[in-house]
C-alpha cells in the first residue's frame, strides 16, 4: 500500500484542531491541493502571523496586539464599569453591538467541574483586585446562559457581595430576536416571562 | 470598536476552507492562540509542504510525490484491471483493504448537472485511451452509491460497451457491516436483497 507522506502529515496536523476529525482533515487537505499555491501560502502565513502577533492584554485578559489592549488604554471608555466575559471572543461580540462603553474582564473560561475547571483556574482574583484598585462601581456578568456559565455567574454574584457599593448586573435572558415562541425551549420562555418588561 | 487585524485575517483565511464558517474559523483561531508556537509553525509548514510536494499522477490522476504514482509504476500490480474512482482519496480507502491488486483511474469528480459538472469535465477520454493503449480487460466502477455517483456509473457502463472484450463490474451495494437492518434505509435493503449471494 502506498502513502503520500506529505498528505498524511498535513491530515495529521489538521486533525489535531478541535472539531476536525480524520475525515474532515482529509477533505480539507484535498481542498488545499486544489487551491492556488499563493492562497495556501497566505493561509499558512496568516495562521503563524496571528499566533506570533497576538497577546493577551495584561489588564483585561482579552486579545491584543500590544501589552495593553485598545479598550483598556482608551481613556474615553467608562472606567468604572467592567463587563465580565468567559472568553476573549465574547468580548468582540459585545463590542460589535456598539452599545457598551465600559471596559472588560476576561475570565478565561467558566466553572466546569466535569472538565476539572474550578474557580481557581479562572481570573477571579484579578477581577477582585481590579474592582478595588480601579474603583469599579458596576460589574456586568456576561457569562453564557448554559449550565456552567450560569453556575459561574451565581458563584461570582455571591463573592461580589463583599464589595458593598458594587452594583452587579447580568445580561437579560429571554427570546432571541427573529425566532418563534413555538420553537423556543421552556426554560427560555420561563426566563422571558420572569424578565417581562412593562411597556 | 477595536479589531485585531491578525485575528480577522486568520479567521478570514480559515473561513474560506470548505465547511468552515465564520464561527468555526473563530473557534479554530482561539485554539491556535492556545497552541504552542512550534505546533502552530508545524501546522503551517505541513500545509504548505503538502501543497508543494504533491502532484497528480500523469497516468491515473491520483496523488503522487513523483510524476507517476507508486501504483502506476509498480510492475507487480495487475496491469489489465482498472478501478475507476471519483476522487483520489477514494483510492486510498480501497488500497487500505489490501484486496485490490490492479491499478486505478481517477475521474476527478462525478456527473452532477446541478453543479454544472458534465462528462466532459471528467477524465473519461483518458480512461478510454488507457483501455485501448494498456490492454485493459476489466474495469471496476467504484463511484459512490449516491445519485450522482450512480448516474456516472450508468453513463460509463453504456459508453464502455464499445469495448467488446471488456468486463465491466461495479462495487456491491448492500448492508454495511456492523449495522442493523432495522436502521437501514429501504433502498439499501432493496440492493442487499437484489444482490443476495448463495452460501
Amino acid at each position: 500500500m502506498y502513502k503520500i507522506r506529505a498528505l498524511d502529515e498535513c491530515v495529521f496536523e489538521l486533525g489535531r484542531l478541535p472539531g476536525v476529525g480524520r475525515k474532515t482533515a482529509a477533505r480539507l487537505a484535498m481542498h488545499i491541493l486544489k487551491m492556488k499555491p499563493e492562497d495556501v501560502q497566505r493561509l499558512a502565513d496568516k495562521i503563524v502571523a496571528f499566533k506570533e502577533n497576538t497577546l493577551f492584554c495584561s489588564v483585561c485578559g482579552g486579545l491584543s496586539e500590544s501589552e495593553v489592549c485598545p479598550v483598556c488604554s482608551d481613556k474615553n471608555r467608562v472606567q468604572e464599569t467592567l463587563c465580565v466575559v468567559e472568553d476573549a471572543k465574547d468580548l468582540f461580540v459585545i463590542e460589535q453591538t456598539g452599545y457598551y462603553k465600559g471596559r472588560y474582564h476576561v475570565l478565561g473560561g467558566k466553572i466546569s467541574p466535569l472538565d476539572g475547571i474550578g474557580p481557581d483556574k479562572l481570573r477571579i482574583e484579578e477581577l477582585f483586585k481590579r474592582i478595588t484598585d480601579e474603583g469599579i462601581n458596576e460589574v456586568i456578568l456576561a457569562t453564557n446562559p448554559d449550565v456552567d456559565g450560569e453556575t459561574t455567574a451565581i458563584y461570582l454574584t455571591r463573592l461580589l457581595k463583599r464589595f458593598e457599593q458594587l452594583k452587579v448586573t447580568k445580561l437579560a435572558s429571554g427570546l432571541p430576536l427573529g425566532t418563534h415562541i413555538e420553537y423556543a425551549d421552556e426554560m427560555t420562555v420561563l426566563r422571558a416571562l420572569e424578565g417581562r418588561r412593562e411597556l
